[in-house]
């Protein structure tokens, strides 16, 4: 290799090392989806493999990437390492346009031309970007319309998110607002939600709610639950069972139950 | 600092480092779930507050231990960080005997005893340790009378799973076995159970099952899902409804919705 080649080289590693993690996807799924999802991939980090054959979502991923006149860089896996923000690349990451949030209104808006009565989630202060990923995929799952995440004292979506949503990042719509106990009011006297929130002193079983219409429901943050100001905004606080010790579960995964059991009761 | 405490307190750091992963609890909730449960502990090391108040959960920690006789070592917080392997240690790190593992036989007669059938989760090759916790929080909660996991190619019950299970691994009961398969025949064949699995080719909707009597749930691996030969073993094959891209959910998410909704359909 020359000099020049190799001074180039270095300065490309540079280059990505200061790329900002919301800016990033890591993981062979996370990349593929955003292709697939037609999401902005400004450039590829790719593992190099010396001439040994790259697994096939790698080959599908690279033959997208060559439709779409994305450039690829080869790199050694050191680099990648030190690129990774999960510690999990998988031999690809891809630098993309910065995730775009959504308005609450256009969530509302494209529900009803649909012709169905919106189903937001509303996450109050999350902090574990794994659970975040997770009700991403849950919401994905479960058709939801929208999330909705507070623009401070939470996490955005960045590149652990993205891995951990498994691809739901690219398709479910996502807004941020400054004010979740602001923004549970105006869906409530503006839009007729019903707003349900999740509370170990819940009054409401919740597999014995009624689901149907336009809801909300707020997850808590993984240690304190609800902030006071938000489960004020609350028409309903569900419970779910607990028969044992601990008396709680992981936020994502009573996101999980809480809106799978919304989910039947709409169809219901 | 005298030389001679200086190099006593070297000594004990390094003999802190070398316990193994499986006798260590890390985390204020952890630890406290862990005396409050009996458990056998050896020796708690704590953040060294020079003087400043301990917070409410620590100072329980240590009043517990002061009645447990159990030696307490204060320790500067460098050498927690680097004793840590949940990096998440709260300022509490505790060396215990090791994680006891229940035989199936017992936790079927214990269910039993009490006049109830017996409800068993059984993973199959789970490899994330957070999972692995957030399903036996799962299991607590819902009051699940055991738990069961493969000796190989899993994940122990370590001081990752223990945190991320906020205590839960400290009541619900363990069994390890050698062959997932040979023992869903086993409960099938000699104790009349039923075996539930999930996978995307479900026919079963998993809100239409018949969950009553003595059961077993099988969760499967993140990425692969249930093996062949352990999904051969399935009675049912569950499907929850996914309406959008991804088309799968975490695994400790997807235990979550299935067991709850097992409870629900015991309970009725």
């Amino acid at each position: 290799m020359s000099r020049d080649n190799r001074e180039n080289r270095i300065r490309k590693d540079n280059s990505a090392e200061k790329t900002p993690s919301a800016d990033r996807l890591e993981g062979r799924n996370s990349v593929l989806e955003a292709l697939k999802a037609g999401r902005e991939i400004n450039k590829l980090w790719v593992l190099d493999t010396a001439g040994k054959k790259p697994d096939p979502i790698l080959i599908r991923i690279l033959d997208a990437a060559q439709k779409k006149k994305i450039p690829v860089v080869r790199t050694k896996r050191e680099a990648l390492d030190r690129m990774s923000e999960t510690h999990n690349h998988q031999g690809v990451i891809a630098a993309v346009a910065s995730h775009e949030y959504v308005s609450i209104d256009d969530m509302i808006a494209k529900a009803e031309d649909e012709g169905r009565k919106p189903f937001f989630v509303v996450l109050d202060e999350l902090k574990d970007a794994y659970n975040l990923g997770s009700v991403l995929r849950i919401a994905d799952a479960a058709g939801v319309d929208g999330v909705i995440i507070p623009k401070h004292r939470s996490i955005g979506l960045d590149s652990v998110v993205a891995k951990a949503s498994a691809g739901a990042i690219e398709y479910v719509p996502v807004a941020r607002v400054t004010n979740i106990a602001a923004t549970l009011r105006d869906l409530k006297e503006k839009h007729g939600f019903w707003v349900f929130g999740t509370a170990a002193e819940g009054q409401t079983p919740y597999d014995n709610a009624d689901y149907k219409g336009a809801i909300a429901i707020v997850i808590g943050s993984e240690g304190e639950g609800m902030r006071d100001v938000v489960q004020k905004e609350c028409d309903f606080l569900l419970s779910i069972p607990m028969a044992g010790n601990v008396n709680s579960l992981n936020a994502a995964v009573a996101a999980g139950i809480v809106i799978y059991e919304a989910v039947k009761g709409r169809r219901a």
